[in-house]
């Protein structure tokens, strides 16, 4: 479709991949004030604020939507081959990573609800600051990716190992106050789900730096970062 | 690239799209068959079977990335369009929905390690009953999307309420044994979060189901099913 010599349509084209990164901005800015209004809610027992959070996860859909149909849009009209591929490809991928976390944030907020109406647990500090070690990676990687910058979409990505360290110490710490006392159980095994939560959004951070780092570089991060998530092998005996 | 009148070129063309579908296949049956192991490996206690579900997690990531590359080099050198162009869409995401399915599954075998440590606890009858749902359910749309049966994937879709409904009961009935014995904690807490895998599961299924009526009729799916989890709203105060 597009043909060297008619900058007409070249330049119309490059506008059209410019436009797949301004979406991708703006749907990461949605998905990072979701998070930050998140937390608040969960922070400042703001039922309001949480049921606003669980509203506006249907405005992130729709920006990955606009996205998806702009993607698929290029690759039909335009047959972008190497670096215009790669974008299309990543964006694809990432608007989906993007989707997710804001998804993790709006059900976060949706459980905050219950915990208002239930007395407050002391985890809820440990939580919040999980919440933000998770908010400010995906903002890193965000970064990143506008900035076209492979090694610190990299760094960031380490960054998710302190994420899973505070998460697996969480754990712990929620199941001391699940034995305490049986009334905590009901509010803990919530902060247990927002806690792994805001430990999947670090994934999903991990996943958009490396889609970065393929999208800048054309090739694979180097050694796949595995995702662990250590509470899995918790297994203090109460006994 | 490809020319009307080539017969051998389009010829090739054909079956580079059929092989994505062949692709998509054997990881559709790598998945179903990691989340039957992981069935197995937790009713049977079986450690070991728990530990080859782990690892088999690769052979499902190898595919993947094999799906996506073939995606990526047929848009690169046939430019597809129309049909052909949502064929190779839909693949490079219902791949990355398989992937997740694999990844739960592959993490409810982790769990089953730490629950093999310690005392057996009840719901893990409910439990076993709900991983069956889901991976039924996975197994349903997985033969709708490679028979291009659009109704199938639709009618498919509707049993992710089934699922929600079985795993809001049993997120109840492990907190009522959480409350009833502090020993009950530990292991309930793992139990707690397969079951959400497993509930996860059936909302990667119902994505799937989404993403072949896509593909299949070349327009969205009608009404798009909230994937509720109504457990986020069990604040059933113990006091």
């Amino acid at each position: 479709m597009t043909t060297i010599g008619e900058p007409h349509i070249v330049k119309s084209y490059d506008s059209e991949l410019a436009r797949l990164d301004d979406s991708l901005a703006r749907m990461g800015g949605l998905a990072e004030a979701q998070m930050a209004a998140a937390l608040e809610a969960l922070e400042a027992r703001d039922s309001g604020l949480a049921a606003r959070v669980m509203e506006g996860d249907a405005q992130v859909d729709a920006v990955e939507a606009f996205v998806n149909e702009q993607a698929v849009r290029v690759l039909a009209l335009r047959s972008p081959v190497a670096d215009d591929l790669r974008t299309v490809v990543a964006a694809l991928k990432i608007a989906g990573e993007i989707e997710r976390i804001a998804d993790l944030a709006a059900n976060a907020a949706k459980r905050s609800l219950v915990l208002n109406r239930l007395p407050p647990v002391e985890p809820m500090r440990s939580l919040l600051r999980l919440g933000r070690l998770a908010l400010g990676l995906v903002k890193e990687v965000m970064d990143a990716h506008l900035g076209h910058d492979a090694l610190r979409a990299l760094a960031a990505r380490d960054r998710d190992q302190e994420i899973d360290d505070v998460y697996a110490s969480l754990f712990r710490e929620i199941l001391t106050y699940m034995m305490e006392d049986p009334r905590n159980i009901t509010p803990c095994s919530h902060l247990m789900f927002i806690a792994k939560n805001f430990e999947r959004i670090g994934d999903h951070a991990t996943n958009i730096a490396e889609l970065a780092h393929f999208r800048i570089l054309g090739r694979a991060a180097p050694q796949d970062r595995p995702k662990r998530d250590d509470s899995s092998f918790v297994g203090a005996d109460p006994e």
